[in-house]
This record gives structure tokens, C-alpha cells and sequence, in this order.
């Protein structure tokens, strides 16, 4: 193994599902979240307060995740790339939505799932603040998910970013189940 | 697209690459972890007051983060559902490790990277504590990064965790990069 104290970007924790952020009339991808609690339900996401994205959040008092396919990964790299403070992205890329039930944001209709959070939280570390929203609402594509709320990883192909511009998503073949005894 | 407020475990959210956290002799796998900041470094894991880990993370000064590749799912899974306050974890399964250089914790040899992590902030949210440290080192299989840091996606198959039991990994052949103009 190799050592070094030059950190980097520590890009070894990917592949990370990519989670667009979607807040007003405004969706970012976010490759830092993570889910917070259980009970109470809590996701967070990580945003730098370069992103017009971040002044959303400190304005509104909720925002949708939303999980996209790989076959998306075009759409999410333009989104990405772009700022909602020199364009509309939802208008300029065609994305289709409608507006979440409980919060102000987009629901993306070619996602899989999509949480609505309410803000719960926010707690600023280093150069990114971490905003927690409480999930007070779930949708998701019945024919995707098997027993138990699981995603049926034949069902589905999750777009996992993997640092840098590169999406991947994973092999169903290589599913190992472990049972607890 | 079904909604419901029925929010469960919210599993949509995978796969997740797993973190196993190594603390004084023990290990134990998170799959709800994320990077916080970029400068300074600092990578979060999110830990219940149930665990012996969480014990001990109140105690010391820091952490290893160790990712694994996916043929390791089973020993993964051995020490995902066993606890340290009844085993040592690293005898017991024959983990081989070396002890981190600036922390106090294992460094699991079949990992393919490694980060150690001095503690740098604690912060409770509902069920879960999530504690952030400061990545001061990084130790990394030479052979598996490309360029720029980034993990090369034919030379390695991270583990990721799909809930409750279910692990899998990547497809290699569906990298898709799209580069920034």
C-alpha cells in the first residue's frame, strides 16, 4: 500500500448514487448526502455556498432529493454543469416535473424515488454546510421496488457518480445476500 | 408513481460503497457516511448510540475509514452482525491488519484505500451521532487508481451495500464520462 499526507480529493469513497437536489424552480446534483436518522427519518445533503442551490436552502423551508437512472447521466452532467442563476434548467433542458406536495420543489418524473424533505437542520463544516431535511414524503415507480421497500436490482439501474465527470451503475448479476443468523 | 408518508427505511438511497470504521480493536461497517468538506478534508459517519463503536469514537481521537472490494461481502457481513462488546471482531475472523500511523485503529490489509481520520466535530440528529473527522492520511493501492486520483473502474469492484443484507458492485463496462466545456 501506498501512504501519502496529500489528501487530495479522496476520491475512494465513490461510487455514490447521484441525489439532485431539487428546491424552487431549481435542481442540482448532489454526490454528498447521506441518510442522517432513522426514526425520526432524516437526509442529509452537503452544499457549498458558491451554489445558487445554497441560497435556496437558507430562503426555503424544504427541498426534494430525487434518484435518477444511469441512462440520465447525460441530463444530470448538464445539470451539473450549469448554474439556476444564469438559466432555468428545468425549462432549458426539458426536464419534465411537477411541484412536490409538502415542499417547494420539482419532482423529476423520470426519477425512481423522491424524498420531500422538510428543513430540519443546517450546520455549516469546512467549506460545505450540511443541510438535514426531515422525509415527510416518499414517491416512487411501484414496479422498482420488491418486498420489504427494497430496490429490485434487476428493476432498476441507479446512476452512481464515481468522481470527475464518470457515472457508472452497478451489475445485478453480483448480488450477494448475507443473512443474519 | 405511488407516494406514501408510510417512510420506512427509506432504502432508495442505494447502493452505497461501504465504510468500515476501525476504532481501538474493532471494525465495523457503515453504509451511511459521506464526505463534508474538500478543504479541510473531513468525512462523516453516522453511528447509533447502540453500537460499541460508539462507545469507543466518544473515547478516542480518531478513525479509520477502510473500503473493501466486493468479494469481501462476507466477511463484511460477519462483522455487520456481530459486536465488539461480545468479540474481538479482527481475531476472531482473522482479519489481517497493521495498526494506523496517527490514529488509534486497524488498518484492514485487503483494503483497497484507507483513510485516517483525526476526530473533528460530533453532533447528535434524531437516532444517530454523526462524527466528522479530519482526514490527515490516505493509504491506497497503488495499482488501482488512473490518473488524478480517481479509482480505476476495471481495477477494482467496490463493495456496495443495496440494504438489508444485500451487497453488490459495479458494471465496468457502463462508464459513461461527459466532460465539463
Amino acid at each position: 500500500m501506498n501512504s501519502t499526507v496529500d489528501i487530495g480529493k479522496f476520491y475512494y469513497f465513490f461510487p455514490q448514487a447521484v441525489a439532485v437536489v431539487g428546491i424552487d424552480k431549481n435542481v442540482m446534483p448532489a454526490a454528498w448526502h447521506t441518510p442522517i436518522s432513522a426514526d425520526p427519518p432524516l437526509y442529509g445533503v452537503l452544499i457549498s455556498p458558491k451554489r445558487y442551490t445554497f441560497e435556496l436552502l437558507q430562503k426555503r423551508n424544504g427541498f426534494t432529493v430525487n434518484f435518477l437512472e444511469h441512462d440520465q447521466a447525460h441530463l444530470i452532467a448538464k445539470i451539473g454543469s450549469t448554474s439556476g442563476r444564469d438559466i432555468n434548467k428545468l425549462n432549458e433542458f426539458n426536464i419534465k416535473f411537477v411541484p412536490a406536495e409538502k415542499v417547494d420543489g420539482p419532482l423529476l418524473q423520470d426519477s425512481y424515488a423522491i424524498y420531500e424533505c422538510e428543513k430540519f437542520a443546517v450546520e455549516e463544516y469546512g467549506d460545505h454546510f450540511l443541510f438535514i431535511g426531515k422525509i415527510v414524503l416518499i414517491h416512487y415507480r411501484k414496479e422498482i421496488v420488491s418486498s420489504g421497500q427494497l430496490v429490485d436490482e434487476k428493476k432498476v439501474t441507479p446512476l452512481l457518480y464515481f468522481g470527475q465527470d464518470r457515472y457508472i451503475t452497478i451489475n445485478p448479476q453480483t448480488l450477494s445476500v448475507f443473512k443474519r443468523k
